[in-house]
C-alpha cells in the first residue's frame, strides 16, 4: 500500500503459518482484505499484538450440516446462527453446508430455500454444496449446469440412505455433468443393500441397541462402495472426493487409486480419530447413550484410528472436516429414542463437531503427528481450493480476506459441552484434553472472538460466497 | 516496513507463486531480503515491472556435482563458476553439491577442500551435502556429528560403486548417526553385486556398447536396493531420501513404505522423464554417442517415464533435482572412450542438466501434468526445507532471501547446447522444445540474469549456506 | 478284483496322469467303473493298447450352454445331442450346462424343462447348474434348498443382463441360501449400469460396430463387480466362484481376496487366452465378422492374455471351462445382424468352444506354460470336486467312472470348424495350430471316440448326475 | 499283476489319500513297491486290515538336521539312527538332511563324510541336500555340477551366520549353477548385517536373555532378505525355495513375486504355527528356559501364526518341514548356557520336531484349517517332487515305494517328550494336544511302526536316494 492509505487493522508480530510457509511480520488489513505484509507497518485504526500466537488462515469447514430439512420428522438443532457461532468460536471462518434436493423436487428450490435459512442468521461467510438426490434429465441437463455456473460447484451424492441414494447409473450421470461443467462430486460411500441386509438380520435377531449400528455397516461395506465410486470416476475420467473415510480398508482403496494416477480425493473427520465402536456401546442411564456416537460410517477401532492419522500425512486425505450433524440427545426428534422406535435403525446418523474440529486436529500437531502446514492445508487451504473459494479463503496472503485466527499453540483445554456454542446438548468428545486453542478470530477483519469470548457480532453479517471452479493440485 | 525505510528493489505487479499460494502484489527488497509484500509499495532504488511474468522462488538444486574430485583420472567439466552460472541461467539460485570423502581420508578434509573449490568461484549461494564413503568409528563418533552441527546436515551414501559403496552394516551405522544428530541421509540405491555380476556376464559375451549399461542395471537391481534401504530406515527409525529414482519398480517400493507410515522420501530427475534406454543406443559417428545418456540408474522406457510423471503429483517424490554430472564427450577423461577401454563399464555415469532442470519440468506444468505449486514445491520449497535452508530459501515470503525468478510461462524454447552456460559440450536434451523459461533471475536481490542474458556478476559472490536441521512435513 | 471276476475293458500300458500323479500301469474296468490298477491285469473283454498315449481323466466342462431358452427370439445352435457329441470329440466326458430360471417363473419348472431337453439326447453324462434370476421369497426359502438337496448344488447369478441380473440385496440373499445349504454360487461379474451407460454413450455417438462391444465393457467394469461380489462373499462368509475372468484387473482383485484368506474361486476360458479386442474388429465380407468373437467379458489384449496364462499356474484360477455359447453366424436368430439391429448391443454374447477347450489349453502344456497335472486339475479334477461330482468324475482311481481320454501329446492339429462336431458354423479359433489331441475317449468304459472318429453311440446314453456338496481344498 | 504273482503284503480296505485323490481299495505290495490297487486283491504273504484308518504316503521331511558337524564345539543330539527312528515314529519315511560344506573345504568331502554318518544308521530312506558355504570357482565349475548329476540336486545357501553366509555375488553365482544344471536352491533369508547390528546394540544395552534373540531378528530383517533373494532369482531366471518362513512380512514378498509369475517357492515349519516370541521368554528354573524355543527366524505372534496357517492353503507355501535341529537343553554343547556365554548370541538356533511335524499339521486338518489333500501335498508329495524323489516317494500309486502310513484321524494325543523317540531332552510342544496320529508305518513294505510302537528294524536298512531333477508344477 502506499503510505497515505490507512489500514483498518494491523496485527503485529504475527507468526504467520500458511499451507507451506511460516514467517514473522505485521499483517495490514483494509476493507476486510489483507493488503500488506511486512515489518513495521503503519499504524492501523485497530491494532492487535499477536506476539506468542500463531496467525493461521481461518478454518474452512467443507462438510457440515446446518438447519437442513430432514425426513421422518427429524430436526437439526443448529441453524445458521448457532452453527456459525460455534464454528467461529472453534476457529472456523467459512462453512459449506448442504442445500439438499428432495426426491421429486427441484435443486433450485432447495437452493432458494437454503439461502432463506442462511440470510440474516450466519455470522461468518458460507458457500453451499448441493446434494443431488433426484438427477432427472432436467436436473442433469439444465439445473445442475446452471447452478454450477452460479457458484455452486460441488455436490454430494449418496450411495446409501433410502431418501438420498443414487443408482450406479445415476452416479455416472451426475459425474458426467461434473466433468462437463467443471464441478467436484463428493461421495458418501457405503453400500445401501449390504446395510439393509445386515440391518434386517440384526434386527431379526433382536440386536437393536445403538452399538449394532456398527455391525450393520462393517468396513467392507464402506470399502466396496469406495471401490465402486472410484470405478465410476475412472470411467467418466473426473475427480471425486470420498467423504468421511473411517479406516484402513477404504484408505487402501483410495491409495491404490491414487497410485494409478486417478484423481481420487478423500476427507476424514474427528470422529474417526477419537471415537471407536466401543463408544456406541456406552450404556448411560437409559441404556442408550451410545446413540450419541452413532454416525455413518461408524467409528472403528484403535488400529483404524492409527491408519487414519497416518493417512492424514501421506497424501491420502486432502480435507479434514467436521461432518457436523447437530441432533440433540434430549430431543424426541433427535438422538433420543422414542418408545415406538428403540432400534438403532432410527437413530439419526451423525455427531456434532463444528467447534471442536480444529482443536482436535491441532492436538495432533502438538503431539508431533502432523506438521503445522499439514494442519492448515487439511483444514483451510485445501477445502478452500477444492470448493472454489481460494484465494479469497484458505490462506494469509495479499488479496485474501482477512479471515485470521490467532492461535495459542500451548493452551491446554478440556473439552466440555457446557463451554461450546452449538445448540446440541452433548459433545462426543466430552472430557478430552487438547493442546492448542483459538484465542482471537477475525472474519474479513472483524474480530468475532476475543480471548476465546464470542463478541456478539451482528447475525447475518456472514456473506454467501459463490464458488468458482475446483482447484486441484 | 515503515514509510521512511528505503527499498533497494521493488518488483512490481508480480504474479507470485509459492508452494501453496498465488497472489498478485509488489515485492519490496532490502539488504537482499524480502521485507514487504503489498500493493503500491514505495519507490525502490531499483524497479522491475513483472507484469505478465510469474515470480517464483529461485530453484534449489538439491543434487548436482560440481568440480568433484573423481577416481580413475576422470574430470568434471564444470567448476563452481561455470556450474553456478549455468544454474542461475536456468532459474536456480541455490545449489547443493557434494563434498565427497575418499576411502581412507577424513570427511573434514573433503569439506575443507571443497570450500576451497567453491570460494571465489560460485555466483549463487550454495550448501554442501557430504558423501560418506568410509564411516570409520572416528567418522561416526566425531567427524559426522561435528559437521552436522556446523551446517552439513545431509549426507549421501552409496550402495554401489567400488570406491563409494557401504556395506549394509555401515549403512545402518550412518543412519544411526543421522538419527542421533538430526541429519538426512540420501541413498543411491542399486545393488552393487548384481551390477558387477551382470556386467561381467555382458562383457564376457562381448556386449560392451554403451546401451549394455542399461542391461547391467535393470529395474530389479534398483528396486532391491530401494527395498533394502527402506528396511534399514525402518530398523533405525529415521527418515531417508532415495535419490534419482528411475521408474515404477522402485516407486512401488517407496509408495508401499510411505503407506505403512515410514518417512521414506524420494527424488527424481529430468533424465527419467525425457530419456529412455534407446537413447543409450544412439550410434553417432563413432558408434558411441549413446554414452552421452549413460547414467545410473539408467533411463528405462516410456511406461516408466509415465510412472515417474505420475509419482511427481501423488506424493511419492518430494524433490526434483538435476543430478548434474558434467563430463564432456570430447574429453578422454570424460565420456569419450579411450582406445583401451571401449566398454560401457568405463563410461562415467551421469548427464549434465543443471540449467535445463527447471524448464524441462515446467513444460509439464504447461502440459497440465502438474500444478504450478507442485513445480515450486518439488524444485525449490521442499529441497530448501529438507536440506535445512528454509525459510531463507525456497519461498517468497517476508524475511526470505530475495532469490526470485521472473518466469515467462508462455515462452517456447528449443533446447540447444550452444545456448547453455555449462562447460559440457552436449546436452542430452538437444532439440527438445519446452514451454516456459526464466527471464530475469535475482539472487539476494541482485539481478544475475536479465532477459535471459547472464549479467556477469562477480565470481565468488555466492555464499556458503550452513544448513539447519531437516524440516519434514 | 479277485482273479475270477472278469473285466469288461483293460487299457494296457497306460501313462496315467491325474491331478497329482503320473504312473504307468494297466487300467481294469468293470460295469463302467475303474476297478483295478496294476501291471499285467487279467484279460478283459475288450482290450486297448495305450502305449505312447497319456491316459487322462475325461474333461469336465463346468460352464457351457446347450439348448438354453433365450430371450428376444435368440436361438442356440447346439442341443444336448450335438453339444455333447462335440464335447466328447474334444475329450470332455461330463458337461454341466445351466437350467435357467425365467423372471416370474419357478426354478423347478426350469429344471424340469431342462431335463426334458437332455433326456434322449445327451451322449455323455451331465449335471445341471441352476441360474437364479428371480430369487423370490419362495425360491429362497423352499425351491432352492429343495433343489440343492436333490443334486443341484451350484447356481449362477448375474450382475448384468436385464433379464438375469440380481440386485445387490438379491445377491446377498442367494449367497446366504448357499451358505445355509452347502451350495456353490458362480458369479458373472460385470457392472450392469456401467455397461448400459457406456453403451448408450457409444450408440449415441454412432459407434455401433461389433468392436465397440469391448469399449462398452472395459476391464474396470469387470473389476468393480468382482470386488463387489467378493465383498458379498466376505459379508455372508461363503465361498463363491467368479466365472470367465478376462484379465489382470479382475485377477488382481481375486488374488487380493485369496491373500486375505477368503475362499474366492475363479474360472477362465479359452477366449481369454487366444482372442483379443482386435478379433472383434475383424471386418469380414459384411463388415460384421467381428461379431463372431463378441463375448462378455470381452477379450482384452496380449498383456491381459499373459496375465491369464500366469494366473492358471499360481493358484488364482481353479477351473478352466469353455463357456460354450453356440450361436450361428449365418442365423438371423444368432450372431448375424438383422437389418433392423445392426448395433453391437444386439449381438448375442458368447463364443463356441466345447470341443476345442482341452486342446487349446493342452497346447500350453506343450509349450511349457503349465504342467500336465495343472491341466488335469483345471479341466477335470477341480470342476468335478467343486460341482459335487467327485470321486465319480475327475480322476483315474479305483471306484471312479471309467471316463478316460487317451491323449496323444505330440499330435499337431490345425483347428478347422469343418472338422468340429458342434452345430455352429464357425469357430473363433479357425486356423490355430495346437500340439496334443484326444485320440480315444471312453465314457463309463464305452468308447465313444476311436482314433479321433466319433463312434455314433446311442443318443441319450448320457446320464444325469445328481451333484453332491462342493468339495473345496 | 497277474494272478500267479504273489504279493508280499496286502493292505486291505485302505482309505487311500493322495495329494489329489481319495479312494477305497486294497493295496498290493511286492518287493517294496506298490504293484496293485483294487478290490479283493489276492492273498498276500502279510495282510493288514486298514479299516477305519487313512492310508497316506509316508511323510518326506525336506528340511532336517541330523548329525551335522557344527562350529564352536556345538553338538547335535540326533544321529541318523535316533533321528530316523523318531521320524518314522511320527509318520515320516524319508528324510533329507544336509551335507554341509565348510569354508575352505570341498563339497565332495562333506558329502563323503555325511554318507559315512548315514550308512549303517538310518532306518528309513534318505537323500542329501548340500549346503554351499564356500562357492569357489572350482566348486561352481566342477564340484557342484558333478554332484548334481550324481543325485544331489538341491542345495541350501545362507544369507546369515558367519560360517555359512554368502555374499550377494556368491548367491548369484550359485543360482546360476542351479539354472545351468537343473537344481533347486533353498535360501535361508535373513539379513546378516542387520542381525549383527541389532545384536550388538542389544548386547551393549545388557539385553542378553533368550527372548532378545527375537528382537535381534525382527520380521523386517527376514522380509528384506526374502525380497533380495527373490531379486536374485528374477535376475538369474531360476526357481528358488525360501525356507522356514516365519510370518506375514516375508509371506507378502513371496506372494507378490508369485503374482508376477516368478517361481518362488516357500516352506514353513511347525514352530511358526505353534510358538510365539513369548515362548522365548519362558523363565524356567534357571531363567533360561526360553532358549528351548530359540530358532531363526524366530517365532512371532498370533497374528503371524494366523498368516502362516492361511498361507498353507492359498498356494504360498509348497512344503511343510520340521527344520529339526536337535540340541539338548541339558548339554553345555547344546542349548544350555555356559557360565562364560550367557548371551542369546550363543544359543544354538533351532528346535527339535522331526517326530511331531505331521501330527501338528494334521491337527489343522482336524480343525478344518486345511484339507487332507493339502496335508499330503505339503508334507510328502511336494517335497518328493521338488527334491527329485518322485514318483518313488510322495504318493500311493502303482510303481511307488510302499512307504505308507496308516493314520488314525480321530486319535487324540497329548505331546510329551517322554513319549518321543529323538535324543533331545525336550520338545517345544510339550503338553499340546492334537487330533490324529500315525498308527502303522511302512517303509518299502516293511512295517517299522505297529500300533504306534517302534518295531526295532535293522539300523542301516535305510537307503540313500539319489535325487533326480526338481519337478515343479
Amino acid at each position: 500500500m502506499s503510505a497515505h492509505d490507512s489500514l483498518d487493522l494491523v496485527i503485529r508480530r504475527a507468526d504467520v503459518v500458511t499451507a507451506s510457509d511460516r514467517f514473522r511480520c505485521d499483517i495490514g488489513v483494509r476493507n476486510g482484505q489483507i493488503v500488506a505484509l511486512g515489518h513495521a507497518l503503519p499504524q492501523g485504526a485497530r491494532e492487535i499484538d499477536a506476539d506468542g500466537l500463531l496467525a493461521l488462515p481461518g478454518g474452512v469447514d467443507g462438510h457440515c450440516h446446518l438447519d437442513q430439512p430432514m425426513p421422518d420428522g427429524l430436526r437439526m438443532a443448529d441453524d445458521f446462527f448457532t452453527g456459525t457461532r460455534a464454528a467461529v468460536c472453534g476457529g472456523t471462518t467459512t462453512v459449506i453446508p448442504f442445500a439438499a434436493q428432495e426426491k421429486g423436487a427441484s435443486l433450485k428450490a432447495a437452493v432458494a430455500d437454503y439461502h432463506r435459512r442462511a440470510e440474516g442468521r450466519a455470522v461468518i461467510d458460507y458457500a453451499f454444496h448441493l446434494i443431488v438426490a433426484d438427477p432427472t434429465p432436467a436436473v442433469l441437463a439444465d439445473e445442475l449446469p446452471a447452478l454450477i455456473r452460479k457458484g455452486y460447484s460441488s455436490f454430494k451424492v449418496y450411495m446409501t440412505y433410502d431418501d438420498l441414494k443414487l443408482s450406479d447409473r445415476e452416479m455416472l450421470s451426475v459425474l458426467d455433468v461434473a466433468k462437463q461443467n467443471g464441478a467436484l462430486v463428493m461421495v458418501h460411500a457405503e453400500n445401501a443393500d449390504c446395510i439393509s441386509w445386515l440391518t434386517d438380520k440384526l434386527v431379526g435377531e433382536g440386536r437393536i441397541a445403538p452399538r449394532f449400528h456398527g455391525l450393520a455397516r462393517p468396513a467392507a461395506v464402506e470399502r466396496e462402495a469406495t471401490h465402486r465410486a472410484i470405478t465410476f470416476a475412472e470411467l467418466v475420467d473426473v475427480p471425486i472426493l470420498i467423504v468421511h473415510v473411517s479406516g484402513k480398508e477404504a484408505i487402501e482403496q483410495i491409495r491404490w487409486a491414487q497410485g494409478r494416477g486417478l484423481q481420487i480425493l478423500a476427507e476424514t473427520c474427528p470422529q474417526y480419530l477419537y471415537l471407536t465402536a466401543d463408544d456406541m456401546a456406552l450404556p448411560g442411564d437409559d441404556g442408550y447413550e451410545g446413540a450419541k456416537c452413532v454416525c455413518s460410517p461408524p467409528p472403528r477401532d484403535p488400529e483404524n484410528q492409527a491408519a487414519v492419522w497416518r493417512a492424514l500425512t501421506n497424501g491420502v486425505f486432502s480435507v479434514f472436516s467436521s461432518d457436523h450433524a447437530p441432533f440433540r440427545y434430549d430431543d424426541p426428534q433427535g438422538k433420543q429414542p422414542g418408545g415406538e422406535r428403540p432400534s438403532f435403525e432410527h437413530i439419526p446418523n451423525g455427531v456434532p463437531g463444528i467447534e471442536t474440529r480444529l482443536p482436535l486436529l491441532f492436538d495432533g500437531v502438538a503431539r508431533g503427528k502432523l506438521s503445522l502446514h499439514q494442519f492448515v492445508e487439511l483444514t483451510s487451504w485445501r477445502p478452500a481450493r477444492l470448493y472454489g473459494l481460494y484465494p479469497r479463503k484458505g490462506t494469509i496472503a495479499i488479496g485474501a480476506d482477512a479471515d485470521i485466527v490467532l492461535w495459542d499453540p500451548n493452551q491446554r483445554v478440556q473439552i466440555r459441552n457446557s463451554a461450546l456454542h452449538h445448540a446440541v446438548d452433548y459433545t462426543p468428545y466430552e472430557g478430552i484434553e487438547v493442546t492448542g486453542w483459538p484465542v482471537h478470530c477475525f472474519s474479513r477483519g472483524e474480530m468475532l472472538v476475543r480471548d476465546g469470548q464470542y463478541q456478539e457480532p451482528q447475525a447475518g453479517r456472514g456473506q454467501f460466497l459463490p464458488a468458482g471452479a475446483p482447484m486441484l493440485g
